[in-house]
């Protein structure tokens, strides 16, 4: 699991293999395909077998498409990703343009021309995206084809890594709190509730809920590739590929699970034929959609009925969280004490800090992986928000800079994400300001007290008030929803700009992540996570209220907080958390760690 | 304009006029009838002519329908009007329903049998609305029927009042800052871009806004009722009651403008044969879009074209309503004098008191007409959010109390709306500590600045916190558009819950209007109206921000502030803002007025 710092891809991925594609576009009479970065399981993160965008161009970032012509090639990325972009593609091949503006669809109607066909493989877009580039083409006359096997896994050829089979296990229920009959039978009484008769899952997470299961298909989260259908009695299908069957998981699924194979998901399909079936357009390709239209079967489009019922953690997934953050936050307040003493006396490269930090993630004994690559930026690096250290790109910390480290681990008892910016020397009052500003907005999201209902959308501009009155801004999120051992980000709950109707519910964990970055120069953001519960009641007050519970647990830098700038309130709140850490913590790390961390977590 | 203090209906509406509609529905061979709260203008407020489901059922709030069959009845309204249904209604005629849970189409389809005929006014119902409601009675068998003249109107007869034709004049280009024909070639210039030929506008106040008009048809607003198509060349046609032109109006109007009656739209809307026609489904009935449907239009359902830039005032609105502000709040300011005077003194009951405060706005001599009849809330009645004093209802203040008064003004120059809470005696402990919550939140909400692309959604939670940190809340949005010498509420921004996607933008006017309510006891609401504007400069700023201008000038009681619960920074801006008053409304007020308003505007 260890972290590398290669990159798996470079500049001369674009020359070489899009010369390959053409060849067996060729082949198969087309002019062109259109390559997204969604593979069959639209999920997050994929297996390298399925990174055919990273493949076709060099761009490794989590989201993109190309468009593959005879005679020119475009990549789109979305504003986070024109940096990197440019960085890992060469220009000669792709033309870069913008995935939102306009993307896939307007390229499309703008450069194909009438008569021509270009490829489409139905089990990489979503079915909405799907009719976008469907009409797009239509207003050029060019034509979209279904290809199946696609030019671009038939380029790729024996190049291509082996598709993963890890192991799928048990998850047992002192972690996930609810055996899997319970939840297959809820489930399939609101499906006959809304009059269907089946729902298609085909999202990695709500397969691993679903049946407690866990597996490793991805990197970074313990999520078994596969799908399932759920019939409204609480009976199921579940289609794996044998290799990953463990000896016990047939007893574990019990009488009411069929165990299949992909192979028979076709057919599956087909024996929906005048059943009305809920599946999710945002988590199902097209070729599911077709499929069970061919097969006569009536469409029900909804939420994946897994996802609410996932994000609302039960007593057990919550206590085990709890005990997961505390495990990690001695791990990180380890390693921030070293930063204090070791890296102050010799700034260290981030590799090294990437390294040292797992390394106590490790001691822990109870580490199943990193819940994402960690970020560590040092000075201007850590003002670039999806910045991973390489090899090539590896920067020592300086003195009067600042070290900005993202970082988290999945246990089976929880998945972690926490974010501290680490002051290396004296840091300047500008630092200090802005860091303040950034915990202010931190504190007001962390203490909210808000009505049954309210929405993450709704509570957003808590966490920007203090850096708007200072004409700051961040461009990103604040808070994403965590999984208990799963994917640490999922839906359907979170915190930003975007509008939501999705109202924050008991056992929710997001995260709550404001930050500041100075191109250039240095990037700031402080995260933990929290978990909505029902608020302490109020003397006087009239309404049942909701509220968060911090989950993560480690000192947060005193030497850059500008005490001018806090209230009475923030102040005696910074005061309390830093004396929850260190009464948590403080008994799980080592002698001369407490001695810092009694100091670090002193009231300011 | 003397707002009137009786109750233009009772409990006998039903019972008397029900069975005069049954005999119409069986003259007409229906089974039952659906009537909405909307007219034929889909306006917010109705000329008496057309408020039918008064007439119906007694009940005279701002939304609602009945559904009245052979044997049975229904009135279906929302949460703001549960108490008020049933003082209104006779429940031996009228079964009360939930307007939004289930509402209408629930109903039809569960009460409803097969081979039933159920006639609707397609001229009543936005095409969505209509939608639904077929569906439902598809379900249950039952067939909606079009009905014209429908069997309420044919019932009402001769007992119904005439349609208003109020003249519709010129609103000269010193109040609307840009000419009719600028607005009408700039608009039809977007049409154009988006590939429509014509939009055909019904919303009153567009009528008003493209073409520089003002009416009186609908009491509280300057509006003239008619239809017009605007063609993407920028010319129009105008359709209003002949009896409403008046001399000028023509000349005003100019040569690209043409017109018509009521009478010749059908063939108007028939001449768009072929044309691709925008029409805002929100705004108009499903009338329109069956009858451009059946001239053989390509209709493009999108917002009202005039919506946007209406909302967005220009330099000349900006500095009319600004002077409205200051002249109308010398008038409140002179009722706020006279309650704080005599009126503590011998606490006034709440009719004296909308008239005193009226009587002070027509002693501008500017006064068109009230933006909309006082809410003067005695004690326990200032708890009622949608509140009107009655004769029947009306309550003396009394000593300990709160009088909330909810007000404003139509002016040529700007349009006003003002809330002020008011101690009639001592207040208690609690009364001011939740007064103050407000007030922390309408601070907030006016001194908050933010990006650009900032919705109001994303804004209301900052109005509510303080309030929801002791476990309160309002169950009302925070702000609402408003027009320019147009209606009081208007879109399309607007701060409050419900997920918005419209951003802010300099030029806009909302109200800012947090409040609590103790049921039984009193209200608490503080309003006023700011403006949308560029925010100043910040010094370390990086990005462009906006922020608000406050527009309303009356001082808010200082004998209802608990200091200690404001902060340095929360008392500043209060005196800030009384420091202004002063020396604006200062030199417009009485020397006596002038004394009491150097008090209360002295820091605190």
């Amino acid at each position: 699991m260890r972290q590398t710092f290669d990159e798996a891809t470079d500049r001369s991925f674009g020359p070489r293999h899009v010369p390959l594609i053409r060849k067996a576009m060729a082949d198969q009479g087309l002019d062109g395909f259109v390559a997204p970065h969604e593979d069959e399981h639209q999920n997050e993160y994929l297996p390298a077998a399925n990174d055919r965008l990273a493949w076709a161009t060099g761009f490794t970032g989590s989201a993109g498409a190309a468009v593959i012509l005879k005679d020119k090639a475009a990549i789109f990325v979305d504003g986070r990703y024109t940096l990197q972009v440019r960085d890992q593609v060469d220009q000669a091949v792709f033309e870069i343009r913008d995935l939102v503006d306009g993307g896939v669809p307007a390229y499309l109607e703008a450069t194909t021309t009438a008569g021509q066909v270009i490829g489409y493989d139905p089990r990489l877009h979503s079915p909405d995206a799907l009719d976008r580039l469907k009409t797009a083409a239509a207003k050029a006359g060019s034509e979209l084809k279904p290809v199946t096997p696609n030019p671009l896994d038939a380029a790729w050829g024996a190049a291509r890594p082996a598709q993963p089979v890890a192991p799928v296990v048990p998850h047992p229920l002192q972690y996930a709190g609810e055996d899997s009959a319970s939840k297959r039978h809820r489930i399939g009484a609101t499906l006959a509730q809304r009059g269907a008769g089946a729902a298609v899952i085909t999202a990695p997470a709500s397969i691993a809920w679903l049946f407690n299961v866990r597996g490793g298909d991805v990197i970074r989260s313990p999520l078994p590739l596969g799908q399932a259908i759920l019939n409204a009695d609480g009976s199921a299908r579940l289609f794996l590929e044998p290799g990953k069957i463990t000896p016990e998981l047939p007893a574990w699924l019990g009488n009411e699970v069929r165990l299949e194979t992909p192979a028979d998901l076709p057919q599956a399909l087909a024996d929906q034929r005048g059943q009305t079936v809920l599946i999710d357009p945002g988590q199902s390709s097209a070729w599911y959609f077709e499929t069970l239209g061919e097969a006569g079967a009536s469409i029900l489009r909804a939420e994946d009925p897994c996802v609410l019922p996932r994000a609302c953690k039960n007593a057990v997934e919550i206590a085990g969280t709890k005990r997961a953050h505390i495990r990690d936050g001695a791990a990180l307040t380890r390693f921030l004490h070293w930063v204090a003493t070791e890296g102050q006396a010799s700034p260290p490269d981030e590799i090294t800090a990437v390294s040292k930090l797992e390394g106590f993630r490790e001691d822990t004994g109870a580490l199943k992986d990193l819940s994402f690559d960690t970020i560590a930026g040092a000075a201007s690096n850590g003002a670039i928000v999806h910045y991973r250290p390489t090899t090539r790109l590896n920067k020592r910390t300086e003195m009067g800079s600042l070290l900005l480290v993202d970082s988290g681990a999945q246990y089976l008892d929880g998945t972690t994400d926490v974010t501290r910016t680490i002051a290396i020397g004296e840091p300047s009052a500008e630092m200090a300001e802005r860091f303040t500003l950034v915990l202010k907005g931190h504190l007001a999201l962390a203490r909210v007290r808000f009505p049954t209902g309210t929405t993450g959308s709704a509570l957003d501009a808590l966490a920007r008030m203090a850096l708007w009155a200072h004409g700051l801004d961040y461009d990103h999120g604040t808070g994403h929803g965590v999984g208990s051992y799963l994917g640490v980000h999922e839906g359907p709950q979170r915190i930003s700009k975007a509008p939501s109707t999705v109202a924050l519910q008991p056992g929710m964990i997001v995260s709550n992540e404001p930050g500041y970055y100075k191109e250039g120069a240095y990037g700031i953001r402080i995260e933990t996570l929290q978990v909505v519960t029902e608020a302490a009641e109020i003397p006087g007050g009239e309404r049942p209220m909701l509220g968060f519970e911090t989950l993560t647990l480690a000192p947060i830098d005193r030497r850059l907080v500008a005490k001018a700038l806090l209230s009475d309130e923030e102040r005696a709140q910074f005061d309390a958390y830093h004396a929850r850490v260190l009464a948590t913590v403080g008994p799980l790390v080592p002698g001369a760690v407490r001695k810092w961390l009694t100091e670090v977590c002193a009231p300011i």
